[in-house]
């Protein structure tokens, strides 16, 4: 068992989903302040959908991520602020820019197939000076021998860290070991792995990880993030303090920042309600939920129907369309 | 890893404490018929302490449980009802009630170190022709030594399954592993497993007691039950399927009674707040949660610097008072 571990806060990013990407500037800097006191040595700040998220497909930002990183670095200057970035979504000029805005890291992200689209932007993030994560999202939907390739390509590419991605909090926990411990074998980065705890297996899965070797876990505060949201930064913390794994982190000011300002400002509880279960037991990206209900409620179908649809389809980030496509067929199929 | 699990639905009785043991008939009627629908095997009906705990010390119920367990069984007649019952409060005499109103399950509980005084009501139970269960709280408390000299006296009583009860849920999975494994190797009884989610491990923890050799394990609907609530039944059920684990259960009814019946009457989320994860942090009686946050309240004092100071104290089950005194105390120092 690895006796330290990075703990990476994405509270900031993947909440941004649950937070309908509407994150106030002052709810930022209230966060990071937090985080910085908590000694949190890693947090994630951009559109959930990564940098140059804002979008009509994606949902707009309340307040650009730009002006939301700077303000995140100057309330935590000891902090490294990582920004999420999909190639495709965000280009090498947003990159740049969030850079000048704060950002030490850069967390490049594709479906686990697609790990060729990344190599641009990894070139340019470790040319920028950045900590550089291979980040491969949807990892249940591939056999561990191809996230071993696809691991490797970025591994060329310059990433130093390479995450394995649970996007649809589906994976089990043998199921992770075995997909992190092939890439300790196989692999010379660093490996992390970020969860969703659609199953409830956020933390179990976690835990799978770091004693098959990660050593970045990803969590966010009170769980906020898409689906059932994330492993629970500050519960991971105190479980890593009952372990003796070393992560320097403060457990009093994380559950503060935590109850005292997260919890106030969630819109909803993540609580794993029927439809965030079928993002897990079907394999459906997190981030699919709120447009699966909003596709639900338009077409007046069941939102579960839609997600075990969806899931049978096995579509990837960036098909938020087909869900509404679904719904209507569905909808049609029911005034037959 | 066992291919056949006896799962256990606790939402009505361990849920009662977060429902105050208010429970009403018709909600009793409308959890008991889902959890029928969906081929739950088991599931507990009765106050929150068991059998007899209506009272100033635990809090009355509004609904008297005999009446409640009559209700279930109506509504279940496939499923088999269990009924806590802890020597000290819940007498012979409500045993032999509830096994009138339909029980066929009798649990008793005592805290980890007391199992003798579980000996008259185990063997009550099994004249009484009850499936009977020993059920060792506050497992965290003892070393494995400990727990199973407790174990082995509750089987020379005529227990014929061995609970190891995370009341607190302070357990970590390594623990989990080692207690069960060690009932496994010495003690002739089928072995169940009880969580609890304070510290986001009770999935993680329950798959570690399939794993280790337990075939009962205990859950609640949408994780209703003290503290931050148990393993969520319709999640776990879930997760079996997905493992290929038998249950015998109809997953869909069980999602639909989770979230259409459960979700419209709890009284408030199950996420892990600030002091339901000191539950599991410092290794606190779940219940003990509510009463920590009303002496908080009345004596404006921080209800996680109680909890903490309950846990320094080793405090068990029956010392409901100690938390007001605890309270009192801080309260006082503050005004030093």
């Amino acid at each position: 068992m690895t006796r330290s571990i990075q703990l990476l806060d994405v509270t900031l990013r993947d909440g941004s989903h649950t937070m309908r990407h509407a994150y106030t500037e002052q709810q930022v800097r209230d966060v990071a302040r937090g985080l910085g006191q908590a000694n949190v040595p890693y947090f994630e700040v951009s559109h959930g959908d990564g940098l140059g998220g804002s979008s009509l497909q994606y949902g707009f930002s309340a307040t650009d991520e730009l002006q939301l990183i700077a303000a995140a670095k100057e309330e935590a200057p000891n902090s490294k602020i990582a920004a999420l970035i999909l190639p495709g979504i965000g280009t090498k000029d947003d990159l740049k820019a969030a850079v000048d805005a704060g950002i030490q890291m850069a967390r490049v992200a594709t479906h686990i197939t697609e790990a060729d689209v990344s190599k641009q932007h990894i070139q340019l993030s470790r040319e920028l000076g950045l900590e550089t994560v291979g980040f491969l999202m949807m990892a249940h939907m591939a056999p561990t021998t191809k996230l071993i390739e696809e691991a490797k390509k970025m591994e060329s590419y310059g990433a130093e860290i390479i995450y394995v991605t649970d996007s649809a909090g589906a994976l089990l926990p043998h199921e992770v070991s075995e997909k992190v411990r092939a890439l300790r074998d196989h692999v010379g980065t660093k490996i992390g792995f970020h969860a969703h705890n659609n199953l409830a297996l956020s933390m179990a899965n976690t835990l799978a990880a770091v004693e098959a070797g990660a050593t970045f876990v990803d969590g966010s505060l009170r769980s906020l993030g898409a689906g059932s949201g994330n492993t629970q930064t500050e519960v991971m913390a105190a479980v890593f303090e009952r372990m003796q794994i070393e992560t320097g982190i403060h457990l009093d000011p994380l559950i503060d920042v935590a109850n005292d300002v997260v919890a106030k400002f969630m819109p909803r509880s993540q609580e794993i309600d029927g439809a965030s279960l079928i993002l897990g037991y079907a394999g459906v990206y997190s981030s699919f939920l709120l447009f699966a209900q909003e596709a639900a409620k338009q077409y007046g179908v069941n939102e579960r129907e839609i997600l075990m649809e969806i899931g049978n389809m096995q579509a990837v980030g960036g098909q938020e369309d087909l869900i509404f496509e679904v719904a209507q067929r569905l909808a049609q199929g029911v005034a037959r």
